[in-house]
């Protein structure tokens, strides 16, 4: 794309009030702008980091045999109350809200009620287990404070999926498929290094869930880091029975703050009873469906990356989750550069590298401002001095200096 | 897909509440689940047919120069107070709810407000524009009553434009350009036969604004269609002026009842100017942006389509937003007629063709019902008969006879 159509313009400095790393520097790269605390717009940069990363949790999720779909935001509050989590006194973050033709309806905070609902249509059978189902949907969480960016918001996307098992054996192994499924996803995004399983709260129908905690000095959580086995322990299952279950020791674990970059948590059949999800096993009795869930959340996951990986001059961009592959920015205005820079932007159109091309007429300093704010992983110069040397400068936005390559060397590095 | 992986299963009867066709035939092959009226669950198969609809809208949005991005559902007050619509007297169709930290905030029913704000960080000169940004977004409107299935829900999936000009000429040249891209959509989609540009109320800026007008015994809009022309009036503004303005008598008009699948509406600086969205032009004047906005409902365009071409046994999409190219059914259960029908799934998919494969053990009645339900363009069967013959019997959803064929002269057909 060229930046000259790009309608996004770069800021000196983020709003007053905005407090957290990753929306200042999204704010002032224009990847997001601020609606009010915790809900943002996704500009066109933004949007295409997220269904990046939105595009390699799906591609994960199919591989688990998970069926994408789309449940709804408005809640119909009769489901709800079956599980007794309508009350704002057991789920304090609901949005309610009046039909004009009578009656409340709640904007979803999660969906564990209205797809085990949804399931009861079409699971009666042993023959039709196990359902694995999953969305990108908008989440609404009345969250009183809303400080932290992409990180925590009001409304924010998330990607739920929720198993559907005849059994706890059934379960339990997808529970562990679902596991290394999202290693994949951390580890693709360019988070995985310091992200790490962690042994988190159960509930009813197991001792522990888990959650994915990426250790960042801007994370709400304190975890409990074993370097050696590569996992970690939340603070609040802390205690001496739960050392004792993973056979560590409190002395050879590390403090850390960290972000929950995702969560997968055995639900048994806390939804499915109060629900009626039942199906009729091989000799004809009727049992109640085993469920597990799944989360992340992509926006969270963006704002994680940006935490993490920036530095002083800006965002810093896995190359998979990017908006762009290549920045190519010419330096001048004479014919010969544009002519140049419009002829290597055509390649890199024909040859499928989405790049974007500071076409724009403006200081040297400023470009290169821009392009380290907007983080794209490869800088491509073309300039007097590039053409006079039969060259491209190249630069990756994480090294300190800039290589000359000439264009065959360059495409051979993509 | 293997059909015996897919979670969903057809139903004979829709839901007695469902008055809709559409909606009582997307519920009964599966593609969407009631939550409440006017609030749909998009099923796998939904989700597949809503995607291809999406993806045929951005095409024709981006070759017109669109920005994809995306606003929010929770809308703050402040700025609707500003061109005074945040009151329900203006606005009926509001959802409002609180936030725990204090405050009222509305949930989306269209975007103008918040997009002009967006655009005021990011246009300045008049070097900025032509500025057009576009979205798919859940949008909520409180409606009274919903009994239209997917066609008028309570919370539904828009795709609205905005364009930003720097003057008149620039908004009446572009408003022809998204003209042309809507008629490109509803041809694509296969409804472009009986949708007419419609002429409808104005506003300050333009006498009149545009529908594009499905004509359909189901829609809930009077058109009055000049079939020479091929253009429509839609009731509102069938005056006698209205009637000379476009140079056609009230004799050569037919009344159809109708479906609005799009508008598209010079706003002007009707929302540019309290909201302080202003450009300086080459001479060093500020001057307020001239606006347009452009919509089409991905959803109710799905249920329009299934409104105008389906028959008494179910569905028929049209080729391009059909969730599968392909439906292979087998009949009979014997080995080598599962065996042929697998490598004919594996060969489809090494191709390319989207196919859904129905493996499941069941009688050939059932298969085809479900088949013709659902509606996949072309349905494909493997049997002992067909094995016999060394052909494949291959039936159009829309033609009434099958026809056998070799692999080849079938591959050829694609």
């Amino acid at each position: 794309m060229r930046q000259t159509k790009l309608f996004t313009k770069t800021r000196k400095e983020a709003p007053a009030d905005e407090v957290s790393k990753n929306a200042q520097l999204l704010i002032r790269a224009g990847y997001i702008s601020k609606e009010m605390a915790g809900v943002y717009t996704f500009l066109p940069l933004g949007l295409r980091v997220l269904k990046n990363i939105e595009q390699i949790i799906r591609e994960e999720m199919n591989a688990i045999d998970g069926q994408e779909m789309i449940l709804t935001a408005l809640q119909d509050k009769e489901v709800w109350e079956k599980t007794g989590r309508f009350s704002d006194d057991v789920m304090d973050v609901w949005f309610k809200t009046e039909l004009n033709a009578g009656g409340v309806v709640g904007l979803a905070p999660t969906h564990e009620e209205p797809i085990t609902r949804v399931m009861t249509n079409h699971i009666s059978s042993y023959k039709d287990l196990p359902v694995y189902a999953y969305q990108f949907q908008t989440k609404f969480r009345n969250e009183v404070r809303a400080k932290s960016g992409i990180m925590r918001g009001r409304e924010f996307l998330m990607k739920d999926l929720y198993s559907f098992d005849a059994d706890q054996a059934g379960l339990d192994a997808y529970y562990e498929k679902a596991s290394d499924a999202y290693k994949k996803i951390f580890d693709r995004t360019g988070v995985g290094h310091v992200t790490y399983k962690t042994f988190a709260s159960g509930g009813a129908f197991s001792k522990y869930s888990h959650e994915f905690q990426t250790v960042c000095e801007a994370g709400e959580d304190l975890i409990y880091v074993h370097e050696a086995k590569g996992v970690a322990v939340n603070k609040e299952v802390l205690t001496d029975e739960a050392l004792q279950d993973l056979g560590i020791t409190r002395e050879e674990l590390v403090e850390k703050k960290s972000i929950e970059v995702g969560n997968i948590f055995k639900l048994g059949t806390k939804f499915s009873e109060p629900l009626g999800l039942m199906y009729t096993d091989e000799e004809g009795n009727s049992k109640s469906v085993v469920m597990g869930c799944y989360g992340i959340g992509p926006s969270r996951l963006m704002g994680t990356i940006v935490e993490l990986l920036s530095d002083e001059k800006g965002i810093v961009w896995p190359e998979a989750v990017a908006p762009f592959r290549v920045h190519l920015v010419i330096l001048g205005n004479s014919p010969e550069v544009r002519v140049a820079g419009d002829l290597f932007y055509e390649k890199m159109k024909t040859l499928g590298v989405e790049t974007l091309y500071d076409d724009r007429e403006l200081r040297p300093g400023e470009k290169f401002a821009d392009s380290d704010l907007i983080g794209i992983p490869t800088r491509v110069v073309i300039s007097e001095k590039t053409l006079q040397a039969g060259k491209l400068e190249v630069k990756k936005r994480t090294a300190t200096e800039a290589q000359m390559m000439d264009e065959e060397e360059f495409l051979r590095t993509l």
